[in-house]
């Protein structure tokens, strides 16, 4: 097991750096390496027993622009964790700080991996038949040309067979109807693309049939996939609003209310965020992951365990090879 | 209170024409005057008493071309219900048969008001506050242009007043992000056109805001809200099903059961389809509603009460004066 860290930004997110460190501390305690980045001076007194902090002076406010830490602040805590992982030090970076400085920080240091044009964002949504759903692109990009989408295709299958141990991951298009010539101008212009390559393309599939299980990776635009999940979230608040209410005008209301909580937070504990702390940065050359802002000390160690499981799966090598094989191959039109 | 009935597709839905039936003795029972569209040989025997019928020899296939209605079945009942609205016949006309058969068949025969170019589908889906979220377009409409969209905001807006009762509706556009500029190409082109109308416009939405009540009408191109909208109906799916899972396995299983079914039937009571009964095809000349496909007898219902209170509450009307005003002064230059 490579003993090396995973490089924290202790100044992102809505509750640092008091939930970051305390995050920091439960997965330590876990068993995960962690090398605290920020300012040394304001994490002076708070460091947790055991990790080590590398100094970063400076913090990327959410209301600033995501080209910051590149121009304005280059001793940035969100872009100094990028460096870590490039020098060598840690295995991975997490940050749940501004998600775009992040990204940008992170292509910026890290660079794109060959083949790879625009990162996306991809992270795992529960399914109705008690698997995972990767949903790739998250909102890293918007406007996306047909091979963007094929690029995320080819992502987002390599992270289902060595993230999430499937074998042979089906792949489908988000769109609004099954069929063929479904969808809209985009959708229709990446079909051909998508089924050019040598992937288990299963085609369009929709919202309703993808959260049944009809695909394991559902590619899409940036605008539309930021659109899914943040539906899902929501949808769950309103669901669990709605059946606190219901139950609590029933017979055994107390009993239900207890019922329900522990299962809306199991629930969610299943769910993306929470259950593997954030969303990862795909197609850069190292294992970044951008967790929630509101994420609290069992999200930050989530997401810190989540980094270095990417790592030690070996999902970098993969992609890189997986990025070489199937679009080197598309290009050469050898397909299948 | 008018007294003329409701056209309703006999032949329309998964379940037709037995749920259709079903639903139109239970809405009349309930004092909503319907008419019965449909063959009337296959309908000989099981017309409800009360009900007449009015004869369409063909049958819309599920498989077949949007157009078929307009071109190889003109006879067609789900062309047939909007004949009888253009005729003065009937108030209003449901089906719940195919959705893009039908809404051709109600632009071409009853045509869209004058200055609505594509005439969008609006649903109300319920908030976590226990409001209604309007929601348009759903569907009808891919790859909008900004003044598309423009369209779609006064027409929600009128809705949301005339037949939600709304005073002054907040009106969102569906972005990844709250501040102007962000969105994708299509969004930040609309932005202007709709901060230019006289409504009460308050910027981009996100979903999760927007299921939490940041505004009451979101305005989106029907791709990504058929997204949308698929993925609470899935999200509901998905967390009925955990929680189940969740609570069997907890003490006092069997109460918990039965609480959380009797919840989540009342949730889906409250959602768009089960309550309204279906989409409202919101710019042509006339209440036209698609229900859902796997309608049963009371979804038929609620959709023929729903298509009946549109009427009464003078919704085209309304829509005709708003699109009159509000899109003319638009244009003429004069705003707000």
């Amino acid at each position: 097991m490579d003993p090396r860290p995973v490089a924290l930004d202790a100044f992102g997110g809505d509750n640092a750096p008091d939930a970051i460190l305390a995050g920091a501390e439960l997965a330590f305690r876990q068993g995960v390496p962690v090398l605290l980045v920020g300012d040394a001076n304001r994490l002076r007194g708070k460091v947790p027993r055991g990790l080590t902090v590398v100094h970063a002076p400076e913090v990327v406010e959410m209301d600033e622009p995501a080209s910051t830490p590149l121009r304005k602040k280059p001793g940035a805590s969100i872009r100094r964790i990028f460096e870590l992982v490039q020098e060598g030090q840690a295995i991975g970076a997490v940050t749940c700080g501004h998600s775009g400085a992040a990204m940008a920080s992170a292509l910026h240091v890290l660079g794109a991996i060959p083949g790879i044009e625009r990162p996306p964002l991809a992270t795992v949504v529960p399914r109705k038949d008690g698997g995972q759903l990767v949903l790739v692109d998250l909102g890293a990009n918007v406007d996306c040309k047909p091979q963007h989408l094929a690029q995320f295709a080819v992502l987002g299958d390599a992270y289902a067979r060595v993230v999430l141990g499937m074998t042979n991951p089906r792949v489908g298009l988000l769109a609004n109807g099954e069929e063929r010539g479904k969808g809209n101008t985009q959708v229709r212009a990446a079909w051909p693309e998508l089924e050019a390559l040598p992937l288990n393309f299963v085609g369009n599939v929709e919202p309703l049939g993808a959260l049944r299980g009809e695909c394991d990776v559902l590619v899409c635009d940036g605008f539309v996939g930021n659109v899914m999940l943040k539906t899902v979230e929501g949808t769950v608040e309103v669901v669990g609003r709605v059946l606190r209410d219901e139950i609590r005008r029933r017979p055994g209301a107390q009993l239900g209310a207890w019922l329900l909580q522990g299962a809306i937070r199991r629930f969610r504990q299943r769910t993306a965020y929470d259950a593997v702390g954030g969303a990862l940065l795909l197609g850069v050359e190292g294992v970044a992951v951008v967790g929630h802002g509101r994420a609290d000390a069992r999200a930050v160690a989530s997401a810190l365990r989540y980094a270095r499981s990417c790592a030690e799966a070996g999902l970098l090598p993969t992609l890189r090879h997986s990025v070489a094989q199937r679009l080197a191959r598309d290009t050469m039109g050898s397909v299948r």
